[in-house]
């Protein structure tokens, strides 16, 4: 098996399943979207529940890439997040400050409404699917709960309070403002906060863990 | 057009839309699925987009029918959440204090998990169709929007600080909550603090509010 073409394979199931929704994930949709020859997908991963497993785990992978990439210093990145670890990615230096913790999260959700759209809408297809299937449901808890325990560790390394209430409260809130982001309906957007995003992030960080990192 | 079937069509949209999602929508599913003579959707709901219509107009009133029920104080409610409205019901009464307010959402969460799942699912899968339809993201935008303005109605109402910032932060975690607790994966709630929605509630007010609260 080609690791290069698996994972086009895999890509190819995360933008099916952001297009066409999960009832659209098929071994021919995912051949179509990857340009190969019918069959192809198939090969790889034989069953539809195979299919969704892999596209579960890409959505994972891209995610931490991305955010060990923001958590990167780097001329690309005016802001400066920290060097070392994003979400998920374990003890690491992290952001230093407040405000840095405010870039690296402005850049996720801004992400999540540009370039990475079709993992993000990929994601949602895939939670929703689990909430039809136990065996999907226990592929993304580990995915979903290192989550909570990613946003503590950024807020620790940026000296902030970081109790889990705390962590709990910036993550679900951050949790909650993807759908309205991919959604872009400006009444909503407006009223979340979300048409700024740096200062969704300053603020929300503000409100979660006190009046003193305003 | 006799009010009692539409209703039942709206229904049957709902729980087709959370059993096989989006694409699984069609006029015949909701026949099936209301138990009416085929053909009798298509008579009430010419087009597949004014199904989905009319599911995301039916969630919105089944939410809101919810909100002002538990808003009620009676018998069945031993913590009293106070006379008058509920979420997006406008000015009223509302709940007393943090106590009956984190009651009142503990309520509207244990709903989600439970009797409302099917109501819940469906509005999630509306969600993912609104992001590729600009017709139903502009239908959902006031539904979504007025949940901002509701929770700030509550914070008021029950005496707590209501700033915009803090009616974000507390909407945007409910809202981040809901697909956890459709999914009900052990250890994303137990990384959320939704294993125990009466603590999660209070909690969430202490963050969101300040610690006056606790």
């Amino acid at each position: 098996m080609n690791q290069d073409r698996r994972d086009r394979l895999r890509d190819a199931a995360i933008a099916v399943l952001a297009r066409e929704g999960g009832r659209g994930l098929t071994h021919r949709a995912v051949d179509e979207a990857a340009a190969v020859p019918t069959g192809t997908a198939k090969n790889y991963f034989p069953t539809r529940d195979a299919l969704l497993r892999a596209a579960a785990e890409r959505c994972a992978e891209r995610y931490h890439a991305l955010a060990e990439a923001l958590a990167e210093p780097g001329p690309q990145d005016g802001a400066g997040a920290g060097a070392g670890a994003g979400p998920g990615a374990g003890p690491g230096a992290g952001p230093a400050d407040a405000a840095q913790l405010a870039a690296l999260l402005a850049g996720l959700l801004r992400d999540t409404a540009g370039p990475g759209r079709t993992r993000v809408l990929a994601y949602l297809e895939l939670q929703a699917e689990a909430a039809r299937r136990p065996w999907l449901a226990a592929l993304l808890d580990p995915v979903a709960a290192a989550d909570f325990a990613a946003h503590a560790h950024l807020l620790r390394a940026a000296g902030l309070p970081a109790g889990p209430e705390r962590a709990r409260a910036l993550t679900l809130a951050l949790h909650g403002a993807i759908p309205h982001l991919l959604t872009g309906a400006p009444a909503t957007l407006a009223a979340a906060g979300l048409d700024d995003l740096d200062r969704f992030t300053r603020e929300l960080l503000a409100t979660v863990c006190g009046e003193e990192t305003r």
